[in-house]
């Protein structure tokens, strides 16, 4: 007990001292880069001959709404499933999710809006840093409950660089489609998050083991999250389409591959079921993956029965995943994945890159007619075939997960630094070693009043 | 012990087959029939001349996220108060929503949107499909706890099609208005449900009256569900209005009319409770009841008075409903309404739908000036009067009690079955049935950690 | 026990006849007064020559459903941390903000838009309501738990009116900017409940103190409120600012600031807690002081790293309030703040105000161009210098505080007129004074099924 307090200066200094830091290095990047762009910015608008109803805000705010809600409501919740980890999961997520706003508002405008030495900010740029945002909470969904702030802070410093430079690397020098992220989001988000729990494996993580299920109202907690998720991923994968009929079609085939997925994990999750019965963690993930799937097609022609078809296959391989896969993950790969991201983002993930393949691979002049310009711009200007497309969209998820396996590899590595904040073996799952937790319960002896008490005194 | 494994078997198939079958089949029919409508293709977009901003999304895309809300947070939760069956309320609300909202499309596509062999789908038909999923969910909320997932979806696959039939009478045939659903959704969905609850009617079911209440902590859940109905409500009305003024009376009737109902909800619960005390199932759901009743007149001219008064009704009634209609119902008319949705649903539906009748028939071309063409396209046309609209108001409210009444009945007799997965009477209201449900504590002997453990091991 | 049921009388009559009370006189008011604007009434909107797209509702009615979402959704969970009063604090909020949405359309009509005897209502007014409505709930932040229903709406009905006038006076007569109401909202809210608060001072109240504690649930409960506070506070800044570059910077200027906000909170929450830990209350509260401290200057050039640097020293104001400010109010001032109001609205809500007084003093034609006349039309059209206009900003927060102070004793007065319904002392932070509360958990002995139950009766 007598060295508490240094121990507990310890404990405290690195978390503080941390967010102090990156908190003041991004100030003094925005304070230097970053400056509103043509539609926030009052003289430049209004230099404009502008009608205020063509601000791009109208078009695109909505959208951003919705994966805000998703980003901290849906990842948050969706994480609290875990019985003594609620606070760390929505807590952490607001963490690491406000930090990487931050950051990837500025790794990205290096990357994709750097003109005249500045970033120019607006509505656009905040869907992508919520895009990234949401990338370093898939990563972290396969690490919680084992990994403290300060990994996590760390954890994110250098995703969201690599996201950027994989997102870079697709999008602007390889031509690749992907507006819903199915590779530069999902499967980067999954294999980083793997990769970097391989490095981070602990043998011994069984005696935390007690801890690592749910409760009952913990796994209600975790519905709010899956339900905020599922009702604006065709938000998700819109926001950053196309105006028009490619945010309205990307939209609709979301709807219909989530519905689809919802089928399909209950139809499997009652098979795979002991007695037949149905398994929360299956509803509550793998009914997404039908957003995840059609995150590179969705702004395609995909039709709607593709999205029922695309849906139906991505929920049947999560939640045969989570059955199957998962457990060999663990014993064989040595990849412990705590909220199986590995079924509701990397497998799916893949999916929706290999069926972004081969829709793209299928695009016509005759499907898309004058919209083709929209979809597939260097198919339309005659740079490149549909099957050229096609191919380059497959070089697009191998680059995707060398960098994600190789980032997650660096990654594991800096978390394994020595005076981090990872908790032993025996706390993993455990707010307590974070937070101050107050009791479970009320006072028994001083708790709900009994009627004569009422009676007597009021 | 030894005949387990057979009836896991027998238990487990059903609802695996019965969801393949039905995914099967209307991907089937997706393939067939169902098409992008002019602003979701691309080819057909870009083929006319239209600028992005015009596109139907803009107007209501986000009308549609707040439905959609509702349908999955909103009634998810809202059935979430007992105390054991928040996986089942939660979760089978997303089986029958996911199952509706395909089935609906074509349903619905087959009765209003078939053109030359297809169905055109946009964000139109997404707003009508949840419509119909909500629908299918007020009728749940009779049956809740004393019915099996393979149960609920034949009941979907009946009463989606019979809705169908019967908005396809109202608003096609006899030109009924009925925006926000006073008789297509609520009026319909309520006496569908409570129909089909006295054909199930279980007279042992005081053997689960044990679960049968709340506890404090699902009472809270529950109340997630209420401000997400409550909140979004103006959206639900208004989702399929014509735009313009339109849209924005509605919401504007709609906000006022939930007000004045959650006035008198507390009002009429204080006076009305023991010892004067609130009652959480009034708050949970009488408070709503204003958004129900002006579902058919929120459109026309209620004015913001008129709005008030209804929505005071309907709160009134839905409590003294709550207190005094619902054991009655059990006891002398033997109808088991779980939810109490004829409080919520079913008596301010009747309501809202004789309240449009009367605003109708006050309908003049003074008071809507050349918007009567937009909310009364028959009076304006010259082809009816306003009392005559009136007498079809009215008439539509008994068709769709008839189609209600009728269907609800067929319903009950689907769901008697045999070998369907109707749970005991012991054991209504229970998750355990159907879902994998965790211990409701951690182990106490592992749980919390105690300060000097975390002293001695961090 | 014999004099029951006329205590019972007693108790009961009270809150049902003042809630009824208050509708009767709100719904005259309404028939009189109230009637649709331009925008909703259908004759006036097909008079004129617009295009639906031209309703203002498209342009505001996403932001009005976000701040909708943060009065019901973020306030009601955000006070439902305590135990034992969850089911007061999500019920009172929906009792107060719909009474003060009814009588608010009433004062702020009176008050902004009376014309020809009568008030215009749309999406505007509803907006403005729903504001006031959100400072009903800041001040019903510091009685929490220590007043009854009847108290809280007679709170309620003289705030919403000194709001008014308040708010008047900045906008109308002083031309004072403050579109997030920095001073309208938190400052007026916050110091109106704490004087108020003050005026009922409870010496006795540690016979409570074991009910003013959160335990683990509740505490996810409240984080739902946070987080939907958070994510929607930048539709809240931004909903009555002008259209076009005006909302987008808004939004911008808020995303920012509450990011920044929040990394000072864990930063400092880890530096002053016990052990290096991180305290629930400081994450639920001040992570959202980034959105008041840019209530005035969010829609000004504050710059993105005027954002940073404002939320970021609002977020450590408000944590360290919490945990040394908090407990001398109390001590000190005899002011029993029970969410810490102070910290969260009264502090960043000066800071806030001050920040406006800064920026707004910087103002210049060229960093505004032609948006000057958006943002600072005294300055454009050259009726005011920038420095008038920022000593003008000055007096706006003193007469704010004015207001607040004198109104909140008032308040207080008013609240402690006898037979009103407060708690005694040693129930206070108690569900079970004002409402029906369930048992917490279920029959022990008939609770959870056993698996040979399940496999003998199924």
């Amino acid at each position: 007990m007598a060295g508490s307090p240094r121990r507990a200066a310890g404990r405290r200094l690195p978390l503080s001292v941390l967010c102090l830091l990156l908190q003041g290095a991004t100030a003094i990047l925005f304070a230097v880069f970053v400056r509103y762009n043509d539609e926030t910015d009052a003289a430049l608008w209004h230099g404009g001959n502008h009608s205020s109803a063509d601000n791009e805000f109208y078009f695109r705010y909505p959208s951003f709404q919705d994966v805000h809600a998703m980003v901290f409501v849906g990842f948050g919740f969706l994480m609290a499933f875990l019985q003594r980890y609620g606070f760390s999961s929505v807590g952490f997520t607001f963490l690491l999710a406000a930090f990487a706003l931050q950051w990837s508002t500025l790794i990205q405008g290096f990357l994709h809006s750097f003109h005249g030495n500045q970033i120019h900010v607006g509505v656009e740029s905040m869907i992508n840093a919520d895009f990234c945002a949401g990338t370093v909470l898939i990563s972290f969904g396969a690490v919680l409950g084992k990994t403290g702030p300060v990994q996590l802070l760390l954890m994110a410093l250098l995703e969201v660089a690599l996201f950027g430079i994989n997102e870079f690397v697709l999008l602007s020098l390889l031509g690749v489609k992907d507006a819903g992220g199915s590779m530069t989001i999902h499967t980067f988000g999954a294999y980083f998050g793997l990769v970097l729990s391989r490095v981070l494996y602990r043998p011994q993580l069984e005696k935390s083991a007690h801890r690592r299920g749910s409760v009952y109202h913990s796994d209600l907690f975790a519905m709010i999250g899956t339900i905020f998720l599922w009702i604006f991923w065709p938000s998700f994968n819109s926001a950053p389409t196309t105006l028009g009929d490619g945010q309205h079609r990307t939209v609709l085939n979301t709807y219909y591959s989530l519905t689809a997925s919802t089928l399909s994990t209950f139809a499997l999750s009652s098979l795979v079921g002991d007695n037949g019965r149905l398994d929360m963690v299956h509803v509550q993930n793998a009914v997404l993956a039908g957003g995840v799937v059609v995150g590179t097609s969705s702004e395609m022609m995909l039709t709607p029965f593709g999205a029922l078809a695309a849906g139906f296959l991505a929920g049947t391989v999560s939640t045969l995943g989570y059955k199957f896969f998962t457990p060999i993950l663990e014993s064989k790969f040595k990849v412990q994945d705590t909220c199986g991201i590995h079924n509701l983002h990397g497998m799916p993930g893949i999916l929706g890159a290999l069926l972004g393949v081969l829709v793209a691979g299928l695009a016509t002049h005759e499907a898309y007619g004058d919209g083709l310009h929209s979809v597939f711009p260097l198919i339309a200007e005659g740079q490149r075939s549909a099957t050229s497309q096609a191919v380059y969209q497959l070089f697009g998820l191998f680059v995707t997960l060398t960098f994600a396996s190789v980032g997650g590899g660096l990654g594991g590595l800096l978390l394994k630094l020595p005076c981090l904040d990872a908790p032993p073996d025996s706390q993993c799952y455990e707010d307590q070693i974070y937070w101050e937790v107050p009791g479970e319960h009320e006072d028994e002896a001083q708790g709900p009043l009994r009627q004569e008490e009422l009676d007597t005194q009021a």
